[in-house]
């Protein structure tokens, strides 16, 4: 028998490519189960809530951010920092409102269609990564961010780039801040 | 805006705990599709097999791997080479049969399983990993490796250890040779 690795060389890193191809067979899974796009897309956007309000804890576990100071910092974390870090990509960040609040991650590649070459006839409304969307929503969640997001464009449907908005929602407190 | 990463940056480095979820959530929904374990753990393997046939070439590209001269190496190599790569650990290998055509992987911790605390009791025939039997067996085919993968034990259901047993099946052309 060959050595037995030790806890301490665990690693954490993984090349993506068999975690691409597994998100492929759960969306063809899901595209079984549900004949309408939108049930699919809402069904991967739970899905990902549930894994975000999870994943939070390791990415700042690991990640070693410390609290943001503003909406525009918090959505730089997330393209610089929590995409790198799971998706091995940073996406451009571009404030789309003068309000502060909506936000776009702009992919010009993006890691998890890497297999993918263009989506059925068929499935023309699917989001395809939308997991990622709900993921974030729930992340955010848990550092008591109340957010929208949602995919604005989407390479596979022909746009030029893959857009994902993220919309902060104001909580009651900070208008009140705001007033003051 | 800020600068956007160029392809020469791609780095499919990525943390694992994404994928790890991502698949939890897989299993999750196949459980929710099919009453009966077996049928979940037969799906597995097939999604794992479709994964395994696409994803060697991957494989062969980034690891620079050479032709294997025997069972053992190949053995030697999934273990070091594959995994290190696509989970981040390293199984020790053994051989268990004196015909040198059965090898264990043993995992003493199954990254795949980090945010699982235990099946349910409904779930007791579950192998939760199944893909990874699947993902190999599609991968040494497509190296005309002919295998049977299957889980031998499973932290998961109180074994001591995670133990993956290969055998590769012997072609006809293999005993010919050895008459010869």
């Amino acid at each position: 028998m060959s050595r037995s690795p030790g806890r301490k060389q665990e690693n954490h890193k993984i090349s993506r490519e068999l975690f691409v191809l597994t998100y492929g067979a759960l969306v063809a899974q899901l595209c079984k189960d549900y004949e309408k796009d939108e049930d699919v897309n809402a069904c991967l956007d739970r899905m990902g809530y549930s894994i975000g309000i999870r994943l939070i804890d390791d990415f700042l576990a690991r990640s070693a951010v410390k609290k943001c100071r503003s909406y525009s910092e918090t959505a730089d974390v997330i393209a610089q920092v929590a995409f790198k870090m799971y998706l091995g990509v940073t996406p451009s960040v571009s404030c789309s409102s003068a309000t502060g609040n909506e936000f776009s991650l702009i992919l010009d590649k993006n890691p998890l269609v890497d297999f993918v070459e263009e989506l059925p006839a068929e499935r023309a409304s699917l989001c395809y990564c939308n997991l990622l969307c709900g993921v974030i929503r729930g992340a955010l969640e848990m550092v008591h961010l109340a957010a929208e997001v949602s995919f604005l464009q989407d390479r596979l449907k022909g746009d030029a780039v893959t857009e994902i908005g993220i919309t902060f929602l104001r909580k009651p407190e900070d208008r009140k801040h705001r007033r003051n």
